[in-house]
């Protein structure tokens, strides 16, 4: 059975980062390990390590993107969360043999890594990733 | 300067927790740590350790609380984030001292942690939880 590992990253919507940081970055005083555009995800990203998890700031850069409507419709705020697991092909086999509502059926594969949603309507209304890390 | 170490735990508020844990522990096979009773947040919550950090599931036993009023007005879906520091109460000084609007001005003392809310004003529409555990 597949498993899942840890909490990879809470992700949160901002309208932009710079302004987000104030809080994140200077106010709480975690570290930045990087910002950069994340053209899948229409969005740019900050990377906030926390232990074995992180906090990603995101800034939609596209209109019409899934988080530019979220942001649009809902203000920032909390987006996903998305959890590791050791093998997303048989985790998303059980899934859906459990009748667990899926938005990607199958993995999106992107570099170093294969994820897919969950619906929110699954997960007590909470959207929910999952990533298998392919590579480091 | 007080450091953030972790994410402690990702809360979900749901209205009632077996029937939420039919996903997180029957579909992605969390194991529950525990399930107890927690009267100073006027709920029962199960504790889903995942790696450094955890899920926890939310169920309002008390009606007109916080967590019963999420619930009603927005349904289920993630609640708070908590963050632990290593020093919450120099923590407070320095977020009060960089104008970040908190829930709680001075820390709630119970067993074994100290803890306090930030204000989503100032975090992007998180509602960030701040824990300092005082005792294992």
């Amino acid at each position: 059975m597949a498993k899942v590992k840890r909490i990879h990253h809470v992700a949160v919507v901002v309208p932009e980062i710079e302004g987000a940081l104030a809080f994140w970055r200077d106010a709480l005083g975690i570290e930045v390990k990087q910002v950069e555009d994340v053209p899948s995800q229409k969005s740019s990203v900050a990377f906030l390590p926390l232990g074995d998890s992180e906090i990603e700031l995101v800034q939609p850069t596209q209109e019409g993107s899934g988080v530019a409507k979220f942001l649009a419709e809902r203000g920032p705020g909390m987006h996903h969360v998305c959890l590791e697991v050791d093998n997303i092909d048989e985790m998303l086999d059980e899934l859906k043999h459990k009748q667990v509502r899926l938005i990607n059926e199958t993995p999106l594969e992107l570099e170093g890594r294969k994820m897919a949603f969950v619906h929110p309507k699954s997960a007590n209304g909470v959207l929910v990733e999952l990533y298998e890390i392919t590579s480091l």
